[in-house]
């Protein structure tokens, strides 16, 4: 059995970038002393999806951050040859959100980290997602790429649990019901 | 010295009504055995002040719910009469969120509570918001009418508390800091 989970920060007025994929505005309110949960969250997750745009955002990054597995679904970057640096921890698709869970379940993937608004949108929208730790980030920013767009039908939302830290971020943990 | 603070629920996905204002989902959502803070919200403010939207909302509500004096801001409603049932609970008025902060003033309003969507916007663009208490209700409603809107710059917020329910409500106050 596969499963689909989301860790994600956004501004209070639900923005994961600016309109040019910008995110300064959320790393300078990050506080590295604090311990947001990623490493715990991460911990359990055999494989990183995300979209296009989230891989090419982490390719400007000055290293690789990720000790997982990456899938990018895109269908530019599919069939084209994955840098030469990150052979063997990337790989390219052009595969559904849906087809890409029923491939990676064969290879015996078991939870899926989600990334990128855009990816999150998409499997929220094919019902893949089983939880959501959205980070609500105190800022109002006005404009960006947003992290949920529409929707075939409500989505409703149980609220396993959420914190806040003196940073002022609040990180609400949510299982998705429907 | 007056002040204006916000009160308002909202989808996870960030918005406060659907597209034709139906608001539904929330009031299904709204367990009426927890105390969500209104009544110590309302109960420093001296006034409120609404949209025509909200204002065409809260008519058809089965009772007035208002034990404070409301303001309306529209230039449609603006000269025209307030219905028999509402005079003396209900002014409509022309002028712009700072104009209308500056009249108030003068008539000895010190904390006002602005309600609906659009005028949020308004007074955050105009930077005339002191503090927000928002409660995110658990579910995504993929389309509405947003709570925020466009910004001339970044708003900064200091989280000054936030609490969850058992409901799956989470409620976060916020003070704006620029």
């Amino acid at each position: 059995m596969i499963s689909a989970h989301v860790f994600i920060a956004t501004s209070l007025d639900g923005y994961i970038a600016r309109p040019d994929g910008d995110i300064g505005w959320l790393l300078q309110r990050d506080d590295p002393t604090e311990d947001h949960g990623y490493a715990d969250f991460i911990a359990d997750k055999d494989m990183i999806v995300m979209g296009r745009g989230s891989y090419e955002k982490v390719l400007t990054f000055d290293a690789w951050p990720y000790d997982r597995p990456v899938l990018v679904l895109s269908q530019q970057l599919a069939g084209t040859p994955v840098p030469q640096a990150l052979k063997g921890k990337v790989r390219f698709t052009n595969n559904t959100p849906t087809g890409v869970m029923a491939e990676l379940a064969k290879e015996n993937v078991r939870r899926v980290y989600v990334d990128g608004g855009r990816l999150v949108q998409s499997f929220l929208r094919d019902g893949l997602v089983t939880d959501m730790v959205i980070t609500t980030v105190p800022v109002l920013i006005g404009s960006g790429r947003p992290l949920f767009g529409a929707l075939p039908r409500d989505i409703d939302l149980q609220l396993v649990s959420s914190r806040s830290f003196p940073s002022g971020l609040v990180q609400s943990t949510y299982r998705l019901l429907s």
